[in-house]
């Protein structure tokens, strides 16, 4: 007889604990990208081992030559084999001055009427998503004593600076990683009542750029009008990546990158999106995508560059008459089907380069590059899940393109051959990467009770 | 029988001590532009104050509204009244890890052989230069009892920080601070040997704009490809501030610059300045100015566009995958001849507005604008401070225009009616508001020698 009902019923009664456990993860401000930070992010790694260990794993923290992973094992013989992913380390909180709330002291608060939320820097990304899943194990093991699956579970703590490590540490221990079937849970929901599977995810390219000109800075009285100024060299620089239909200009960029199905397009025209309902929320109306191309398709299954930080020169109050050595960008680039990351790293570096009259110099900082993934729509885990979360939301739970990179997912597929499931429970207006970040608690509760179906499924 | 020879020789057995009395100035941090440093800045202020009453004059420091102003008097009934005027306010020191010596340790040494300096902030701009004329005094009265002159000081706060407050200050002070011509040391010398009397100087405009997209920081996967990024929305208008031939694009600027004369054009020729000569000291060969022109005619008679600051977005280390709010520019505009700094202003504010979709704003903070001055050449003041001049150093003293903005200098002439003669001793490689501020012990001793020759020569 099916233990499921019992499981469900516990994790309704335990919500109220597992808030509290969350909670309690959230306060220690693992910003992994900030070195200032170490201790406290290796101090959260280590509060997830050690609730794993209380689950009956043998879990340890591994060294990377970076922040620790979380590498956690409950080995069931003969039962299909599953590694879970996820990652402890959360974004930067800067600016600090917008978030309603401390970032790093969790409240459960209404937003609207029936609707509540955990607050906080990783309440979403990505400790509430990973604890949707530590929860369903916690209420299968005190229901049945044992989980349907043997499972593993790695949970990284730079995700959100690249994953420079992981890579490597995936390679060095293929054999004890290697698993039938990857779960990953730093994915989004369709809306508040849709379920999704991700079945494809962007990949990315991310550089750092310096300009330099003179070798100090300048009194622009003395100098200006003769002396070149980094900032405008940047900027120049920068207008020059997009011509004016939106497209980006860097040779090659968009080699490997499919034009979409009439089927997809389709699809896409069913959803009925509009750049009003999706850019109003953030207070804007139109969309700078490329022209000629449906707002779904712009930010699911195009490429993309952002300039994600720029500065140079007097940042202060006031005023400063300088022309500066100096100018820095940090520039990213989504990537989609077979766009290759390293081909893509070059030839931005050439672009810059080439632009640059012959004494004006470029340095660059490479911060990680990997493909884009796709998993297949039609494979029986991925139904399975599906099935499960369409049962558990009562709405049919869709597969959906994100415009997000979880290179992770390319690494299981590239070094262990192994597919990915990404299931997960954001929402659009969660604030992810933002000041105000927040989880609904509809996404923490029944995305626990999501994870105990799929276990189930999977198992069986 | 002229005093001149025993003031010169007690300044060159005084120059010890007023090395000290400089460095003791230097180490007081008066950064007028940065509310942290408003009591240090008051500090500066009240030392130069009891320094020039112990000399004998009638000192106080008066309230502006911002940094307040030293202000001294020390009448002569029947002599020529003669107005002072410098400023105690200093850059900030960012980047401080580029300096070699704390900006406020002032430090004596040999840089080439024969050649000391004193480093520090502000130790050429403008405290070095003002302790020139201060000395010039204080040697004067040691030996006679009297100065030639009737003498007031004016010596401000906010120079650096545009003098927001100076041109009220002068309007509702008018009867004190009238006088029959105004000095300034705040200018530079043509070269290390050649003494120079600056003739004409540009004016500024100085304006900060904030561009904002959403009303949110964004992730840049979820919105990447359709949400505007103001980024690239700054970068592609700074841009296009300037054409391919470097020349300013925004409407009007240039109206009220006049061209220069042949025999302009043949004494810049004569001077010889090559790009590798004046940009090779600071690691460039080559000059962004407008094409076919000159490069003294670049950096001296023609108006300019240089962005200080630029910033946005992520600016830590590391990654951050996000898509910026805001992103802010400070632009100045350096200009010559009867350029309009308020329609200057406002065309650009114009020019930024009109490249702004419709759902983008741009705001802006005006941090000053003053018109370019000419003084004539051919007065009897500057013909007598031009032969005193050349009598100290030995060489022709020359006329030269100046690249930087002295706004008080056209303040002088339209609240007060008064001609200014511009007299300085810094040079080209002192760093002023940049790391590693150094004044050449020659321009600081020879700048004394020269100033009690001209008091001499003003008041005969």
């Amino acid at each position: 007889m099916s233990k499921l009902p019992a499981i469900l019923s516990r994790l309704d009664a335990d919500l109220d604990a597992s808030l509290a456990r969350l909670s309690t993860w959230i306060e220690i401000p693992s910003i992994g990208t900030d070195p200032a930070y170490n201790a406290d992010t290796r101090r959260a790694a280590e509060w997830l081992r050690a609730d794993l260990e209380s689950l009956g794993f043998e879990a340890s923290l591994r060294e990377t030559g970076g922040q620790p992973v979380v590498l956690a094992h409950r080995r069931k013989p003969g039962a299909p084999h599953v590694l879970f992913y996820g990652h402890y380390d959360v974004q930067p909180v800067d600016p600090l001055n917008l978030w309603v709330d401390d970032p790093f002291k969790p409240v459960v608060k209404e937003i609207a009427p029936g609707r509540k939320v955990i607050t906080g820097r990783g309440a979403c990304d990505d400790k509430g998503q990973v604890m949707t899943f530590v929860e369903a194990l916690r209420a299968t093991l005190a229901e049945t004593g044992d989980l349907p699956v043997s499972l593993t579970i790695i949970v990284e703590g730079e995700e959100e600076s690249g994953s420079a490590n992981l890579p490597g540490f995936v390679k060095a221990n293929a054999e004890e990683l290697k698993a039938d079937l990857a779960l990953i849970c730093d994915t989004g929901m369709w809306d508040r009542e849709t379920p999704a599977i991700t079945a494809s995810l962007r990949g990315m390219v991310y550089q750092e750029v310096t300009i330099t000109c003179a070798d100090r800075d300048l009194h622009s009285g003395l100098f200006g009008g003769a002396a070149a100024n980094p900032i405008h060299v940047l900027a120049g620089i920068i207008a020059q990546f997009k011509d004016e239909t939106g497209r980006i200009t860097i040779p090659g960029f968009y080699d490997g990158v499919e034009e979409p199905t009439n089927s997809q397009k389709a699809d896409w025209a069913d959803l009925g999106l509009t750049e009003a309902e999706f850019l109003g929320q953030i207070g804007l109306k139109h969309s700078i995508g490329e022209k000629g191309r449906m707002l779904l398709e712009q930010i699911q299954s195009r490429p993309t560059c952002d300039v994600n930080g720029i500065w140079g020169g007097y940042t202060g109050e006031g005023t400063k008459t300088v022309i500066a050595s100096k100018a820095s960008a940090k520039v990213s680039f989504r990537l989609v089907g077979k766009q290759d990351p390293h081909k893509i790293a070059a030839a931005f570096q050439q672009f810059v380069r080439e632009r640059l009259p012959d004494d004006i110099s470029a340095e660059f900082i490479a911060h990680g590059a990997s493909p884009a993934i796709a998993v297949p729509v039609d494979s029986p885990a991925l139904l399975k899940a599906q099935a499960a979360l369409t049962e558990e939301w009562g709405r049919k739970a869709i597969t959906i393109g994100s415009g997000g990179s979880i290179p992770v997912a390319a690494d299981f597929k590239s070094l262990l051959g192994m597919d990915t499931l990404l299931v997960g429970f954001g929402l659009d207006d969660d604030r992810v990467h933002s000041p105000n970040e927040k989880y609904d608690l509809s996404s923490f509760h029944k995305g626990q009770r999501s994870w105990a179906r799929i276990l189930q499924v999977l198992g069986a």
